[in-house]
Formats: structure tokens, C-alpha cells, sequence
């Protein structure tokens, strides 16, 4: 029983592997130091004592830890523990770990063994991993397969990676309506264990069109005389193969569910989307959502090749690169000013920065708010007026100082006094756009957090510019 | 049966909603028009008929739309609609509504009927909702409750927000071991429909301490005379109150857990942590990532006061300022360099501007790449070597566009080629540090991604002057 925390038992087993291979490498080393005869006794000895216990060991430990460890060892221990894996073992663990290791792995396991170890999965995990695989080695794996699981992972290959129908599961328990619980019950038990997350039976007609759900915890407390209709919980939230899975996985949320069917245009239950997929949903959707905001397009893997990368890089360079260059022709207008006081050059990149601060500050407020329908049209004059406040303030503050700073370091008071009001005017203006920026790109349809920060940067950085220079040359002699 | 995607039938609610709350006002102004027995008469039957109409249709909708639509609807029309809510109806609402909606309908509810309300609450939604009650609320409340709430409640406040003990539910199916199936399920029957989210029943001794679970999955589908004890699974991934909550969703996620079962350091069960509450622990954990990469703290609500949230940005801002200042200074090393040629002010903010964006870049591949434990001490120096390569290929073309853009703004050929080289080694540096820094903070134990960011631009901003600047000295006349 693991009552320990599972992150610290998780360490001690990669510890205990991680001994285990080196003991292994520590033999080899020996074997190879020997010659003739006793060198490959020495050697038979290493591989069969040590890796009978590697064995042994790798196979106590759920695939998901095993995952993890595979990640975390050099390249060439993971392959050597990958090999030592028993067929289905190794099957799991394919699932579990990051599409990077799985490119790994599928690459370098013999097509012998990879064969027999694809061979375990069911049609679910199958279809999972044969994204991951050569166009070649798909062929292969297709032709050597049963009819049942051929046609399932075509199914799932005719949906979007992003839709209810790429992440259901076909693993789905449904009986008949008119059945007793008692019948329902022998049926069950006839079917043998059922598959993981089932939190309901699904009752279908004839025709096998869903007319409802029977959660286990109720069937379980029931008399087995009662009917399994009397007990049929109609309101139900279902999916089609279709819809976006985002959408769906928000429903999981807010209607704190297990498992859903999935059901096609004519009603018919055709899979089962549960709450793990959905977990795997979220925790990929979170990761990719940091990635756009930083302008990549999220499909960038750490590893891909440079002129990939590059390319994939290039249209959010593109985009900054004609801003920075807009922005910069906003001091081309002032270059006279600058000419007779060359301090204004190197003050003005601060006031531009402070202001791209404030305003991302003041975006990822708004992004959450509208993330979490806080923000209504009833109260976005409060929140203008709020976050115009609180530029003023900190303006007022952080102004002063950055105003003293430039007079102690250039003697000029009028050039203190200009940095001091440029820099609280800016942090106003950053409150303006950091609140108008992520609502117009939500009014326009759009992903208020997919481009707002180059938006106001632009802003700031050219407004910055445009205060500060534009006081300069007002106000200085 | 909700056969129709539920975002659409969330939406088709809300105007149905909002289309009753139309007309009930129309009536009102209505009777309002009307003088002495007519008006009462108007006004009656305005109240009558709509709000008996909006409370059969309220009682409908599920208590996670309603939050959603609460959410949605004016600060008047939501203070109307909660108070047409049934109490155990309001009650479910209140849990489900965010935290800003929460604030406000717990403040605008006369006293008495929050307490009907919230007297309909099970313990653990109490200790949710209690965080937000004022404290002479909560006391008050506190006094109103019988003794197994109110130590529920006690006990839930005295772990830290983040912990399982904060986020686990009391709510557990136990039955004792050397029970037949049959027995089991005799007990449960007794006991009643089985609480949400229950996949397992956990087996314990007569010292309460934890023995292991029987599936329901399993237990429904055996013999009524086999014993628990056979089907006993005691490989279960469990937890202690104080266990971080984020280590426990984590282990959710990786051994696709629906419940798993809570142990005091005796291995007494407590309680029992659900996937539902790990669903809204992860939501609200990547918002607050959000948060935390623009330099917020996270607690700061959108609605907060002035003071509040101006004190929330100043170390951030205070940090900002520092670094954007010492950058400031190496562009004052070369005040000569620009008094001799003004341009160079004016395009020396585009080559800081895209190293930042191209160094953020490589930061959020990196703490992707380390959340997933793809980067190992092992592929670090690969990883570098790709970076510096997409640094190298995109600053060779965008450096040469700019280089390009310089010499036609100024008519001066080596200007260009000083703007081209400093673009292409800015980006370069990029490279070096976004692989850097995130690693950095790793290692020293911090999170990557908190500070990263202010760290990169400083380094990209200062290079970017120095570079840029230093180039213009040594090869401009």
C-alpha cells in the first residue's frame, strides 16, 4: 500500500534504477577488462544477474512512474530499460510518456519487437501512439491488424486533434432498457471486470440510440427487482464526435464529471469521453497556451530540428521587428532634440520599459477576468477607472524616484521634471491599453491572449517615446 | 436528455433568462405608470405571473449554468434572480459562482436568508463557502451549526489553502474488512445513494485505519459470496492532509485517478480527495501561472481596491525600474558615440526590442521542456546548440532586413551593416540566455518561470545597447 506521498516513493525508485544501472554498467565494465573464456562468463553473468533484477524490479513499478524515469535517464540507459520491459509493459509505458521519449522510442526499438509490443494496446492507445509513428511503420502496424481495431483507429483519425471525437474511448459499458437491476447486474458480471472510469452504466435502445445513464453508485444500493428504466437518469450531459474538445472539457468542470457518452448525429452512443483524457487535455492545452502568448505557434517540440524552429519563429519576429521599427520612428521625429541633449537618449528606453510593465500587468488581469466572466460591460468603466488609479499612483511614486535619479545624475532639474511626468503619464496610458487592448481582441472574436502583449508594447514603447521626448523638447532650453 | 452541445444550450438559457427579466421590467414600469388601485392591482400580477414564470424556469437549470449566468447578467438582475432561487438551490449557486460574483451576492443577501441559504450547504461546501464570509458572518453562522459541521469546518480551515487536506472532502464510503461482496452491498444499500465521484469503497479496520479499496467496477461485477478482502486493492495512491495540493494533481493526472483516499500520519482515513476538486485546483493554478509571468502575486482580484493593487505591482515595478536603468547605463557610456550620430538613438531600441522577443521565446520552449522533464543534463548542450542555430539563421535574415532599412532611412552603408551584425549577435545572445536563465532558477530551486522574464530583457536590453553601440564606435567614422 503506498501511504507515503507518491512524488518521494517516485524519487526512491529512480534512485533505486538509477543503482541498478550503474551496478550494470560497473559488471560490463569488468566483463570487458577480462579476455576469452572468462570474460564472457563474467559478462553472461552480469547481463543475466543484473538485468534478472532490473527485471524484476521494472516490473513493481506502474507505468506511469516508469515513464517518468525514462524521462529523466540519459538517452542510452533509457533504451536499455526500455528493452528490458515485458511486451505489455512496455506497451503502457509507450502511452504514458512525453511524444519527444515516444519519437525515442518508437525510432529505436526494433520493428521485431515494437511490432509485438503495439500488438498489446487496445484500439484506444493504439490510435494514441500510431500518431507518433513513420508513415512506413503505420503501414506496417495497419496490415497486422484485426478488423475491429483497424476501422476504430481510422475513426478516431477522421477527427480533429482537437475534437471530442480524437479523444473519446470506445471502452464503453451500455445494456439494454427494460432490464431489471438484477439482470442488468448478471450481465455485468457476465462482461467480467469493467473498464477504468466507468462511473455508469449507459442504456441504449435496440438500435443502440442513448436514452440515459445509471450511475454505479446508484445501481449498486438498489433492489435487483427494480427496473433498470425506473432509475435512468435523462439529463445527461453528452458530446458529439464533433464538438471542440476545449468545450468539453469546460463541461467536465462545471458539471464535476466522471465520464460522458458520446453520441452521434442520430443519437446512437458511439464512445465515452472521461475525465483522465480530459485532465491530459487541460494540463497540454495550459502548456500550449504559455507558448502562443511568448508567439509560437505551440506545436514547436524542444527538439525540432533548426530550420523548423526558424520558420516557426519567423512571422512573430516579423510582427515585433515592424512594431520596434514603427515604434523607433517616433525618435526619428525628435532626433534634433536629442542632438543638443544626448541624455534624452539614454533616459528614454526606461520610460518605454516601465510602461510595457505596467500594461502586461494590467493585460493578464484582464485575460483572467475574462477567462472567468468578470468582466461585463456594466463594470468596465469601474475597471478603467480603477486601473487609471493605480498607474497614477504607482506613476506618482516610481516617477518621482526615476525623476530624481536623472536630476542627481545629470544636474538638470527641468530634466528631472520631465522624466518624473513622462513616466507617470506613460504608466497611465499602459493602464488604458492594458485594459482596451484584450477586450477589443475578444470583441473581434479573437484570443485576447494571443497577440495582446505585442499590441501594447507597440503602445507603450511608442507613446513612451513620444512623452517623453515630446516634453523634452517643450520644456528643456 | 441534453443531447445538444451545452455551451449552445448554456447560451439559449441565458437569453431565455435575460428575455424574462426584459418583460418583468417592462411589466413594472408599466404599473409604475398606473395611479392608487390599478397600479397595486399591475403590480401584483407583474410580480405574479413573471417571477412565478422566472423561479419554474430557474428551478430547471442546473446550479453551474445559473453561476454562469449570474455571472453574465448586470449587478441588478443578479441580485434579483439569486433571490428568486429556492434556498438549496441559492445554496449550490453560492459554491459554484466565482469568487467576485460570491463576494458580492454573500454582501447583498439579508442576513436571515443566508442563513436559510447556507444552512442547505454539506460541511465541505461550507468551509468553501465560509472563506468569504465577513467575520461577524461567519461567526454568527459558526453558532448556527450543529457540532459534526462545525469541526468539519474547523478542521478544513486549519490547512493551508494549497494542501489536500484544504481541497478533500469528508464525504467517504468505508466499510469494515472481512465482509463477503454480498454483506458490502447490503451496507451500501442501507446506506443509501453513494456520494459524487465515489469509484471506490475504501476498506478499514476497526481502528478506522486504512486497509485498502474495492472498485465499485470490481465489486459489482463479482459474486455476492466472494469476499472483500480477496478484491482488496492495496497498491492505492493516497495522500495526507498536509501533502501539497499540487503534488496530489499531479499524481491525479498520471495514474488517472477518480478518488483517492486521505490518511492522517496513523494511516487513519480522514477523507477522500476528488477529481472534481483537482479539475478546479488546476484551473485556478494556470490562471494564477498567468499571473505570476506578468509579476503579479495572483491573489490581486480584478475588482480590488486602488491601494491594494497599486501595492500588489510595486516590488515588480520597483525590479523593473532597476534593471531598465542599469541597461539605461551602458547607452550612457556611449553618449559620445550618439551626439556624433543621432540615428544611432534611433534605431538602437529595435535591436534590444526583438532580442527580448526572441530570448522569451526560447524561455517559454524551455520551461515547457522542463515541466515535462524533457530537458536533461544530458541533451542541455544539444539543446543549446539548436538555439544558437535558429538564432543565428533568423538574425541572419531579419538582421539583414534591418540592415537593409537602416541604410535606406540614412543613406550610409556601414550604419547598415552595423545594424545587421548587431541584430544577428543580439539574437544570438538571446539564445544563450533563454536556455540560461530558466535553467538557473531551476537549479537554485526556484520556479522557472517566475522572474525569467525581467531577467531575459535585462540581459537582452543591456547586450542589445552595448552590442549595437559598440559596433557604431569601433566602425563608424
Amino acid at each position: 500500500m503506498t501511504t507515503t506521498r507518491s512524488e518521494e516513493r517516485l524519487n526512491e525508485t529512480l534512485r533505486q534504477v538509477q543503482a541498478l544501472l550503474e551496478r550494470h554498467r560497473v559488471l560490463e565494465t569488468m566483463a570487458h577488462r577480462q579476455e576469452g573464456p572468462k570474460r564472457e562468463l563474467l559478462e553472461s553473468l552480469a547481463h543475466r544477474q543484473n538485468l534478472a533484477e532490473l527485471g524484476a524490479r521494472l516490473r513493481a513499478i506502474h507505468a506511469a512512474d516508469l515513464a517518468h524515469i525514462l524521462q529523466s535517464l540519459p538517452t542510452e540507459d533509457r533504451l536499455l530499460l526500455f528493452g528490458q520491459l515485458q511486451e505489455a509493459h512496455a506497451a503502457d509505458v509507450l502511452v504514458e510518456v512525453s511524444p519527444a521519449v515516444r519519437d525515442q522510442l518508437l525510432a529505436e526499438t526494433p520493428r521485431e519487437r515494437l511490432r509485438e509490443v503495439l500488438r498489446r494496446l487496445d484500439a484506444d492507445d493504439l490510435a494514441y501512439v500510431a500518431e507518433a509513428l513513420s508513415e512506413g511503420l503505420r503501414d506496417d502496424l495497419y496490415a497486422s491488424l484485426d478488423e475491429a481495431k483497424r476501422d476504430w483507429m481510422a475513426t478516431q483519425f477522421a477527427y480533429p486533434e482537437d475534437s471530442v471525437g480524437h479523444l473519446m474511448s470506445r471502452d464503453v459499458v451500455s445494456v439494454r432498457e427494460q432490464r431489471s437491476v438484477g439482470e442488468t447486474l448478471d450481465e455485468l458480471r457476465s462482461r467480467g471486470e469493467l473498464p477504468p472510469q466507468t462511473d455508469a452504466v449507459y442504456v441504449v435502445d435496440q438500435r443502440n440510440v442513448f436514452r440515459g445513464a445509471v450511475p454505479l453508485r446508484v445501481l449498486i444500493v438498489r433492489e435487483p427487482s427494480a427496473g433498470v428504466s425506473d432509475l435512468l437518469q435523462t439529463d445527461v450531459v453528452s458530446f458529439t464526435p464533433t464538438d471542440p474538445a476545449r468545450q468539453a472539457a469546460k463541461a467536465f468542470g462545471r458539471y464535476d464529471l466522471v465520464s460522458a457518452p458520446v453520441l452521434d448525429e442520430r443519437g446512437k452512443l458511439v464512445g465515452r469521453l472521461t475525465v483522465d483524457a480530459v485532465l491530459d487535455f487541460n494540463r497540454r492545452e495550459s502548456e500550449l497556451e504559455a507558448l502562443k502568448r511568448a508567439g509560437l505557434s505551440g506545436e514547436e517540440d524542444l527538439f525540432a530540428p533548426v530550420l523548423a524552429s526558424a520558420r516557426n519563429r519567423w512571422m512573430w519576429l516579423g510582427i515585433n521587428l515592424l512594431t520596434a521599427f514603427l515604434a523607433s520612428r517616433v525618435i526619428g521625429v525628435f532626433e534634433d532634440a536629442i542632438a543638443s541633449l544626448v541624455a534624452l537618449a539614454t533616459l528614454m528606453p526606461i520610460v518605454a520599459s516601465i510602461g510595457g510593465n505596467t500594461g502586461n500587468q494590467t493585460v493578464a488581469l484582464m485575460i483572467r477576468g475574462l477567462a472567468l466572466d468578470q468582466v461585463t460591460p456594466a463594470n468596465v468603466r469601474h475597471l478603467f477607472a480603477k486601473e487609471l488609479s493605480v498607474g497614477a499612483l504607482n506613476g506618482a511614486v516610481w516617477g518621482s524616484v526615476m525623476g530624481l535619479a536623472a536630476f542627481l545624475l545629470y544636474s538638470n532639474v527641468a530634466l528631472g521634471g520631465v522624466m518624473a511626468a513622462a513616466v507617470l503619464l506613460n504608466l497611465m496610458v499602459a493602464a488604458v491599453v492594458g485594459v482596451t487592448v484584450p477586450l477589443l481582441l475578444q470583441r473581434t472574436g479573437r484570443d485576447p491572449a494571443q497577440g495582446s502583449s505585442v499590441l501594447l508594447t507597440f503602445t507603450t514603447d511608442g507613446m513612451g517615446f513620444l512623452i517623453f521626448l515630446g516634453l523634452a523638447r517643450a520644456f528643456l532650453p
